[in-house]
């Protein structure tokens, strides 16, 4: 259907959108899919067979709890939490959307350390509130002694410390986040999205800090990328103020009994997550040994890399079946690829193809 | 966890925060719940076993379609649109805050028709939307002189015409669309959430009005309200501009694949609608014969009606195990209820039990 002429047209929307371009999710099929930090494996059988018979047991004509109780006590008893201090969201990206429209706004700040998830800004764009920069160093590593300079002059609202940062792969140190909080009274929101592959938490400060909300996902190390839940650890009072600006039914009744059955038996993906962590360590090694490539040590499920043409090679990998992530024409990442961590023989391809690239450039 | 004393504290949120109440569920459990207008009918049982074939096959672990295009062409096909003519959306709320989020915003107007849906006017306060009301008329009908005088003075930027309304039931004629359509060049959306129950839409207006977009659910007629899942119809240009603010991932890749099975068997559903659509007439006729109870007409799944000590009687009904939804102290709503067309059996027992209310009230 196609509309005539001299039909009523429309007015434009928010001025504020006019130079933003619809998110393109460059949805690419390939054969060896290493671009968006999922988890190569899903969900192990055995569990998808409890999943099943969860999701057979859900009324599908019923609107969800809008709280999801369930899967907040769990996750509030596995953390030593109450109820209260738990939300769960639509994905961590809601929850990150949630978090500008609550704390950001017209007329409010929020301080961003890129390279990072570039949602952040995003969010605040949509959301019309202001962004501070502190960039991060060459080495990509935050910028310590200027962000608690900048939190310090008191006029930043919130700030999010993404660790492991994410497309860089490194992570903050505990005191470094006490800095942050210390600095002033804004929002800091840590992104703890890959947190199950560093190893580290900052959950023990939430007892100290008020102004800490920390951030999940079930998307990442548990394999629950297509299901979208992710959740919130704070204070009742912070957590509250989410419940006024979030969609009250975002999180769908069978999303929440596959987030608790794979939650209640998280112990079946330790071995998953710490395959993932020693095939990071091996993909860094041998991206060493490579010539012309310069790969950024990670505590997460992804290596940044930096090379000469990058997106050249971005566009020969994937002609030899492997699609990996292009920053090369993003600001601070100029030159650079993400690859996340497959399986053994993905990483395998991925690595004999780059070398294969490499080694064609260096006979040209 | 409790926070012990001296910790650093959090400063406010946005000050437009400061007066709202976080959104209450009422997920209160009864016997008969007819007060959230779901579907009484879970899916058919064959249909179910179709479903959960459908959701063993997703990859759980890798993220969704963002623009769920298997469903979309479905959309499209059976209204004889393309595939850039329809948008999906974790159910019809987030297309509805996401129309907020695009066409409204701070130094933007919105026209609201009270009462009416909620979540229009909360969506307004939470993107800094200015609120101009034409309340409807005294028998809920929508005050459609006002309207189209308020709408040609040009300053509004969208409005929203529920058909039917969600509490009163109502539907407006297509000349009357028509009419709103041409009066300036607002957005206009159509709720069309509970059209299977009117057999009313506008849709072949989209033909001549850019300024046209029409939502529906899954919610209702297809019992899916646990899935969430709504969209768009509009134009491609429309449309694209609800991409710029939109959660990528927000439609998860079960609820994508549910949602298409059951549109693909939507003749499956039509037995149902129609035995809603003369529940809800024989209701309307029961209602009209108790004394000092006013039904409202309605072309929807569900009845407005106004009674004396109506929070007592919601109380009462509840006591006996019946939940309707609690309108009576709600602006333009006072005195109201509002009761979900159930199963016949759920029916009848909302019915003498509110009879018997009715009659102990004379009695006394």
């Amino acid at each position: 259907m196609r509309r005539c002429a001299g039909a009523r047209s429309v007015r434009e929307p928010a001025a504020h959108l006019r130079d933003l371009v619809p998110y393109d999710p460059k949805y690419i099929p390939a054969e060896v899919m290493v671009s968006a930090n999922e988890n190569p494996d899903d969900v192990p059988e055995s569990l998808r067979t409890d999943i099943m018979r969860a999701i057979r047991r859900v009324a599908l004509n019923r609107y969800p709890d809008p709280l999801a109780n369930g899967l907040r006590d769990l996750i509030a008893e596995a953390n030593g939490l109450d109820r209260d201090q738990v939300l769960i969201g639509n994905g961590g990206d809601e929850l990150l959307f949630d978090t500008a429209l609550a704390w950001g706004g017209p007329g409010r700040v929020f301080l961003n350390m890129p390279p990072t998830f570039s949602v952040y800004e995003n969010n605040a764009l949509l959301t019309g509130t202001s962004v501070v920069e502190v960039p991060r160093r060459a080495n990509f590593r935050v910028d310590e002694e200027a962000v608690v300079a900048r939190l310090s002059r008191g006029d930043v609202d919130f700030t999010i410390v993404t660790s492991p940062n994410n497309p860089t792969g490194d992570a903050v140190s505990e005191s470094f986040v006490r800095r942050v909080l210390e600095a002033s009274d804004a929002l800091v929101v840590v992104d703890e999205a890959y947190f199950e592959f560093s190893r580290k938490t900052v959950r023990p400060l939430l007892e100290n800090y008020e102004n800490l909300v920390i951030l999940r996902t079930f998307s990442k190390a548990f394999s629950l990328a297509g299901v979208r839940v992710g959740y919130l650890l704070g204070s009742e009072r912070v957590l509250s103020e989410y419940k006024k600006v979030r969609q009250p039914y975002s999180v769908d009744a069978i999303s929440q009994v596959v987030a608790s059955t794979v939650y209640e038996n998280r112990s079946k993906f330790v071995f998953g997550i710490e395959r993932i962590v020693s095939e990071r360590e091996r993909m860094f090694e041998r991206l060493g040994q490579m010539d012309g490539i310069e790969a950024f040590p990670s505590e997460s499920n992804f290596i940044l890399l930096r090379m000469e043409g990058a997106s050249d090679a971005w566009r020969e990998l994937l002609a030899r079946g492997v699609l990996v992530r292009d920053f090369s024409r993003t600001r601070y990442l100029e030159g650079c690829l993400r690859v996340s961590v497959g399986t053994p023989q993905e990483n395998d391809r991925f690595l004999q193809t780059l070398a294969d690239i490499a080694a064609s450039r260096r006979a040209r």
